[in-house]
Formats: structure tokens, C-alpha cells, sequence
């Protein structure tokens, strides 16, 4: 996460890119989405999917390792330089949060962030809250994971 | 999932419980979510959330969980009685996904859904799409996971 001041809106950020073998689609299906569509080849060619499909959570929560993991990259980049680095607080959640298209077997998938607006927090001094939306792609362009998100960030000017 | 006809609005039904280790939250987190208050008790005992926090997507992934065990339970049951079982159709998404308080190593979490409003498709006959709120709770009754979803559902008379 970066400071309240430094967001730039309308700027498109890739978080960064994952494929999703049939291997990790079943692991996390095992745990957290046992249908049989995410489990096996087969009953996935048969369904709507027509493939074997990733849960749509770990579509999201792919999203969410994807995110933490350009944070720390950021967070390096910054300290090396020796520039201070905000720790966000936390997400009061998410809007409209869409699957539009499955994620296959196979698909390499580019999530990406772009900040819509912004403004400071009356209500505590210091921060800003900032809105967003989180695109991810398949490798055709198509989007397969939709979702509307805002975050706490810290004000620079208020930590000096 | 039921039938059409089976929805009872207003009827808050109960998907099941899920006791939030700090085993399973530490896994968790560092499949999808490794940030410091998901993977270490210190960590999280010096964050805004106070102890050990399982993440966001960690809370909503055991959701599906649940929903899908629900589901065989029924599907099952039905079976058992003679009775047919539905395929629900695809999850167009979902709103207002919130995590108003954390879910801390632990934690048992409650689920439960309740159906607030259906009606026909015009567009799809035989089929309806019914809207219903899911909501979470600890073991003090406090909400930890809110959020408003939808459902396509097969109408049994088309089915008939």
C-alpha cells in the first residue's frame, strides 16, 4: 500500500499474474468448494463451465496473494530507496463483486487496480479513503473477476 | 440448492459452524493472505485486530464451504424420500460484502442464509433468480461476515 497522497486515479496497476493448473483449481476446491465441476475434468466439460473451473473464492483469493505479494515488493523497493512505507488500514469491503466468465484449467489470468476516487476522512484526521475497482483477465482479455473496493490509507502530511 | 417454489422468503436458515483455528487460519494465509496478523499471534495481538485474524477470504472461502456441504446434506435427504433434487444455476455475484469485526483463532463462526426477495425470468423460462442476504456470526452473536447474494434457480413445474 502506498500513502494517501501518493494515489493516482484512473491509473491502471497490475498486481500481478497467476495460472491456474487443474492441480491448484482442485486443491482449493477440496478444501473450500467441493463441486464436482472444480474437481474433476470430466463433470466440469459437462457443466456450463464446459471445463474443469476454479471456485470463483479462489479466483478472489488468488487476487488477495497476488495483492499482498505487490505490496511487498513496493515495500522493498521503497525501503531500499529509503523512502518510508504506509501500512493501509484495514478494507471495509467490497461491492459488486462479479464472475463474469469461468477461469479454465490452464488460464493465466493479469489482475489489475485502478483507483476511482478519493477523499479525506473527516471523521479521523490523517486519513483518506480511497475507491477502486479490480479487474482480472484471461489471456484472451476477457474479464473473468469484477469487484468494487475501497481501502483506509494513511495521510503523509500526518505522519511527519 | 431447491427448487423455485421451495424458497421460503424471510426464513433464516442455518448453513452450519466452523470453529477458526489459528492452524487453519496460518494455512490459509499463507496459500492467499501472508500478512503478518494472519500468520503470527504477535503479529496480530499488536494490530488493529488484536489476536490472531483469519483472513477476509479465509471467512467467505469457509462460507462456500459450508454452503456446499448444506447442500449434499439435502441433496441427500431428498434422495432418501424420493424426492427430485435442483442444480441451482451460477452465482451472478454478489453485493456488499463486509467484514464488520474480525474472526480471531478460535472463534467459532455460525452461518446462515436467509432469502429476501425471487421472482420469474422473463428472459429464461422455467427458470426464477431469488435474492437472499448471508450472514455470519461468532460465538457472542456479533456479525463477522455480511453480504447480499443471488441465485438462479430451476422452477420444478418446468421440470415437470
Amino acid at each position: 500500500m502506498s500513502f494517501f497522497e501518493d494515489t493516482r486515479l484512473g491509473a491502471r496497476h497490475s498486481l500481478g499474474t497467476f495460472t491456474f493448473t487443474a492441480e491448484a483449481i482442485k486443491a482449493f476446491a477440496q478444501a473450500y468448494d467441493p463441486q464436482a465441476f472444480h474437481l474433476d475434468e470430466e463433470a466440469g466439460r459437462q457443466s456450463l463451465f464446459g471445463g474443469l473451473a476454479a471456485s470463483g473464492w479462489h479466483t478472489a483469493s488468488v487476487y488477495m496473494k497476488l495483492l499482498v505479494a505487490d505490496f511487498l515488493r513496493r515495500a522493498a523497493a521503497a525501503k531500499a530507496e529509503g523512502r518510508a512505507v504506509a501500512q493501509s488500514g484495514p478494507s471495509p469491503g467490497f461491492k459488486n463483486l462479479k464472475w463474469p466468465r469461468p477461469v479454465l484449467a490452464g488460464d493465466t489470468i493479469t489482475y489489475f487496480y485502478e483507483a476511482t476516487s478519493m477523499r479525506l476522512l473527516a471523521s479521523r484526521p490523517g486519513w483518506g479513503i480511497v475507491f477502486g475497482t479490480t479487474t482480472a483477465l484471461n489471456q484472451r482479455g476477457e474479464v473473468v473477476l469484477f469487484f468494487e473496493n475501497s481501502v483506509f490509507l494513511p495521510c503523509r502530511s500526518a505522519q511527519a
